[in-house]
């Protein structure tokens, strides 16, 4: 008999969709994925039934890696994600498991990203590093080590949150000044549209392709921005003093022009024994698989 | 014959004094302790060679753990500080190994005192907690999962250079804003002098004691620079998510009171999802035993 492909199962849970995919545990390949919409799995059971039946039979399932918003490692729930259809605490490691009858690991999504840029990306030989994926919000994972870090309660690396601006602008957390205000890709457009006081529906990376074209509001959004997001991410390595950032999300990875405006306002920013020594770059995964390939990164 | 006592010799360096002492392997008692002035050492082997002669014959011993500002635990070495007599890098590891023929472990004060709370004081069941040292500068110590995180070069927690007011006050490191020129001894000296334009010899705890006795000025630079140590702290909290803070130094060790209001700063600032969760204590480790017990403590 021939011996079956070993595979991970690589879920990534959004609010509209849930992609996964099937990675090859020895190539690290994918090998097939799909996406299906999240609103006709009214309970969490119904997506592990489905996803069972998608289980192909040449392939020996060992592990599953899953990551959700609000994903706990520590209790392998989620717990209480807002932009989710499931409310409450959500055992979804039990259920998985119950259901695959294989290991199961959850954790949130920039945990999962991060895991994603340490087994297949720009960190592989960068045992301590930090991904921070700048989208609707601002998320981050690090790596210490060679080890994600969870913190006591599972609930570390919301670098998001670190307030930057005192007394800045408000924040979705109920605060004030916090990075997340300044460079996600919510907070680009925003900023965008107030200066602006245009009402259209642009993008964030509209907004970086007006700065290149010289829009004069459009170049204070985004160095302003660029700068407070250098001097957090400077800030960040007097703690860890990492060999390596990665940068994951939309605007973020719209080119090497982009990285070096940011990598600029890091240096200026970095207290002089860290100078020169941090490589700061995008995430080379392609949008399309990164995703899945983190999420299955969790159970490698 | 009698079995001889296991000890472990710690040796805290700095500017004007070396303190040192043996601790019990098995007791983790202090067993005997002393301090030279550094001026008669005018070599780094000088001071190993008189330690060596200090060593009790009814000790064994096993190990040494040596705490001194800019000591880099991988390469062993003190690298150019600022405030010693010995200038460029101190190889101390390879000169007290070669001297005493025992394991010995190098590291910043910071890293030290944060390893003596772990083995000897408050954050002894705290596997992810985070020591701060708020003395002529601010330093900080970091344990994530039990182990001390050193960064990839070794010059991990320099959080006393977080840079938390944009274009804030000057600090000894060529930049502005940082913590240290708000949190120190230093600057709490500083900025009441600069606020009354008195010209006279005060020290921390007296800023704190006048603060107690309705002082308007030192009310003023006590709860400014409280509010920015509690956002520090809370920013940071974002990251690890740990379990305990301990602070260590003159004035934040000045009684509950003192930390009842740095607590409070704190937790107004913390992200709510740790809310009440991050114990914010000050070190009950003796002031003159806790530098001595930090290094040794490198070496348990």
């Amino acid at each position: 008999m021939e011996k079956r492909k070993q595979v991970i199962l690589g879920i990534d849970i959004g609010g509209t969709n849930v992609a996964f995919g099937f990675i090859c545990k020895e190539s690290r390949a994918v090998e097939w994925k799909d996406s299906e919409a999240m609103i006709q799995f009214s309970e969490a059971w119904m997506l592990a039934d489905r996803l069972f039946q998608k289980v192909p039979p040449q392939f020996e399932l060992v592990g599953i890696g899953i990551g959700a918003p609000n994903g706990n490692y520590y209790t392998g729930s989620i717990e209480f994600a807002p932009n989710l259809p499931w409310k409450g605490v959500v055992p979804l490691k039990r259920i998985f498991e119950e259901k695959f009858g294989v290991p199961t690991v959850v954790s949130n999504d920039a945990n999962a990203a991060a895991c994603g840029e340490y087994v297949f990306g720009n960190a592989r030989n960068h045992p301590n590093f930090l991904m921070m994926t700048l989208g609707t919000g601002v998320g981050s994972g690090l790596f210490v080590d060679g080890k994600l870090v969870l913190g006591s309660d599972g609930m570390a690396g919301e670098l998001g949150h670190f307030m930057v601006v005192p007394n800045g602008r408000p924040c979705g957390c109920g605060r004030n000044g916090c990075l997340e205000a300044y460079a996600s890709s919510t907070a680009l457009i925003k900023q965008y549209l107030e200066k602006s006081k245009m009402q259209e529906t642009i993008s964030a990376r509209d907004v970086v392709e007006r700065w290149k074209s010289g829009d004069p509001i459009a170049t204070e959004v985004m160095q302003h921005s660029i700068e407070i997001l250098g001097m957090s991410l400077a800030n960040f390595v007097t703690i860890h003093s990492p060999s390596m950032i990665v940068l994951f999300g939309g605007w973020a990875q719209s080119g090497e022009w982009i990285i070096e405006k940011i990598n600029h306002a890091f240096e200026k920013n970095l207290l002089e024994i860290y100078r020169g020594k941090v490589m700061l770059v995008s995430s080379r995964l392609p949008g399309s698989d990164s995703a899945v390939l983190g999420a299955s990164a969790l159970s490698f």
